[in-house]
């Protein structure tokens, strides 16, 4: 029953893809009235295991702009689910339902796993800390449109630098364009996990690790703020005497270039200072407005030109003896789901989740 | 303020009409698009007092694919109800705003005391272990579509055959049409209640009672299977003992027909195997498909020629003096709707939820 | 960022523009059709930080029988808020989303200071205890319609007019309109505050103050019913003696004129027994249908003609010393906002809530 569109990972589509898709993101959001009615009569299916309001709005905002209509839930206590049902008849039915459905689930590689038994095109509204795609195409949508280019960028990016998901993607995606420079801003505790920075070096990409927000400013073409958790740092005494280095204020700002562009995945609580809005360089909630031009260029894309996010699955072999040891592995969950890995060495890494076993 | 058009029970149509609204539903499904915007402008509540997003969705799915709009709750805790407000207000209001209401409640006779106060249509979402007519009419639109008719078919219906309103309801409705026959697999404890085969014997329908599937299965067109809740079981030695013998999976097909059409409300939790929805004759992820085509019918049928949904609410007699003895009937939760009650001999049988009482 | 169209208190429309919007509903209401498509590819946010499904669904509603479509939430567990999110970034957020957003929040001033930072007409729909101005556009429409007229009556208001924001509201309104004499039927303790006896000083509107609801009855052409919650009582046996003289039922209304038109806001407990519901006079279930058209007009006027509802927020001046001594003021929960106070005399009068505070 497997449907071949889906967009499980950025890395899905091609390098070239992202920039189509891009390009038809800013064409919308110049004209957006060109592409109201573009998918009347089709029904997008928001499935939100876990609730996340705003981007559960943002997808339905751009399935309504184009024209077309939404069902779907955001409280799994009101759901089958509550029943006992398991995700595989949950998404056969809802996809029998709906043309296309965007998901959001607490665990990693769950998308994926809907792919598997939908019979329409998944989007992966976040799978538990493994993967959000479709804010990393918010991110390159808002770069090309507020920054010109996704090339040639001196990009800071401060805070949990070790479990920001959207961090993580955003690296693994501009370090595909020529010429990006990268700083990396948090304390040693919180810093990129080692497969980053394996990748920036494969890709020749170059970078640096900073302590303090003051000390990388001055350089930036664009920051990129994240939250940290106060239960991130490893003490208490470490909080309070590090907290403020991460914080964004006026002060901090006055040392940065004039086209300084800020971004923020939201919500924030308090890593950027309120009167920091103010700031002509914040652009935060412009690319919260961006996320609803890039879902819409991003659905348009997958109903009408299938044929571009048409990755197979799985590329590795099923398994009949090997598990996955991430217990927040989907497969972990949902025990009739097929284990597949790829084999890399002596290790195997997960086809759901990424994680790495050793055999 | 009484509307007149109205889906209670399915009974509440001629068997001519049920013919004609699956026949509807058959046709939309052979060309959806040819009645997108034959409801443009109406508007559908769904007001589920109880939550059920399944069905909840498939009713959503129904309008928006005829171009129609949705409104409602899922979750009395967030509605007016949470305030003290009674159903004959909500009601009323909401049928102001709507054009057509569907409703689940976990009362009895809920959509019926729904109806006496509506401006508007209502068809009944499910009323507690009443009935669901639209399940019936989902059912009823499978068989015709997958097997070609609605007669001459051997029919098992297998699990929890004394509470599971959907089989009753199916039973009713099958023992309309011509040589069917029925075989009933459960345990003695969870058998047919008398006054079912007491409507099979007035229809001069064969049926036989069988206590193993295994046995059963052979001979069988169409397999409705249901969930068997443990504690129906007289025991826990009884449940281990039983609960693999109520169970699909692919040996038990593999002594049936080639074309047998395996049914099921869903959702499953584990009476079906996973592994038989492999199997060609898995029907159940279809039927759940074809409730959105029988719901548009319905929806449609109700909105345009609502003549053929015109009975009377009450064809018994209002009492001053006698009250409905079953705890679950709507009547003694809402106690401003008047007392209705057929008299049949010596017993009264109350028009909301058909309890039956002894003068 | 402040958009400057908004209705947050009725206050904010010329007494002029009232009458047109009245006056647009009750076309709409003739001729419903006329409207459908109006807004066409417009989006409405119904942000409701408390649930009330009523007043949500009919916004819903018409915004939907208009041609628009609608996003938002009905519990903030599920949304962002839960997550820490200040109100500035959350309608910052979704009013780049929306075309224009309808809030309901417990504190009081949310709206306003919601309108301070939205980029798109905010809708203020109920700010705690303190305004809920299109329930009193909903009850000059209901007016309009079916006395004909918003002067020369002799309005009744029973019930708690103390805490009551709908009943001093509606004072507010009609006593702008000519030879309109109030009847306040209540408990003393439950009397309304001076500022409405001072206001109708002000106005030149006659007044009277009545302990029973049957005295009052005769003379009047209007009856606004409002819910007495049992605590409001001074003790447990004035409850019980005086409950009863506050509910309408046929006894009391047997004294009644002819044309009397009853009103209440909904959801009613048991102020007016259900037997009142079948008689003509009871127009309380009209008045909510009213409501759907009085929010389309009110949405249609701010989208298509924005220069009439474009008030500034504040009129008085920023305090960098005072703040607000009302602790459900918005401005004690989000501590960004400015503080606004008009000064009147020796008295600071908060812009948010309209809390009065000693210099």
């Amino acid at each position: 029953m497997n449907h071949q569109t889906n967009l499980i990972d950025l890395g899905d589509l091609s390098f070239h893809h992202w920039k189509e898709i891009v390009g038809l993101a800013l064409k919308i959001q110049e004209h957006p009235s060109d592409f109201y009615g573009a998918l009347t009569g089709k029904i997008l299916a928001t499935l939100f295991y876990e609730p996340s309001t705003r981007t559960q709005m943002s997808f339905q905002t751009a399935m309504l702009r184009l024209g077309g209509q939404v069902i779907g839930f955001d409280n799994p206590q009101n759901s089958s689910v509550a029943k006992g049902e398991n995700l595989k008849d949950t998404i056969t039915v809802v996809s029998s339902y709906a043309d296309i459905i965007a998901m959001r689930h607490p665990l990693e590689g769950a998308a994926k796993a809907a792919a598997l038994h939908a019979n329409c095109p998944v989007i992966n509204a976040g799978d538990g800390g493994h993967l959000h795609p479709t804010q990393t195409l918010t991110d390159l949508t808002t770069l090309s449109k507020y920054k010109g280019r996704l090339s040639g960028l001196t990009i800071g990016l401060c805070g949990d630098l070790k479990y920001g998901r959207t961090v993580h993607s955003l690296i693994k995606a501009l370090c595909h364009f020529p010429n990006n420079e990268f700083v990396l801003i948090s304390t040693e505790e919180l810093s990129v996990p080692s497969y980053i920075t394996d990748l920036l070096d494969a890709h020749g990409c170059h970078y640096q690790k900073i302590s303090a927000l003051t000390d990388a400013i001055p350089e930036l073409d664009v920051l990129y703020m994240t939250r940290v958790q106060q239960e991130r740092f490893a003490s208490q005494e470490e909080y309070l005497a590090q907290k403020d280095v991460y914080v964004l204020d006026a002060e901090k700002l006055s040392g940065a270039k004039k086209d300084l562009c800020i971004l923020h995945p939201l919500p924030r609580v308090d890593e950027i200072q309120i009167a920091v809005d103010d700031d002509p360089r914040a652009c935060y909630f412009k690319q919260a407005q961006c996320g609803v031009y890039a879902r819409m260029a991003l659905i348009l894309t997958m109903l009408q030109r299938p044929e571009l996010c048409g990755q197979p699955l799985f590329s590795g072999k099923e398994s009949k003896i090997h598990a996955c040891t991430n217990p927040k592995c989907i497969t972990n969950q949902e025990s009739y789901l097929p284990r597949h890995f790829v084999e890399n060495g002596d290790l195997l890494v997960c086809e759901y989740c990424d994680q790495r076993i050793l055999i």
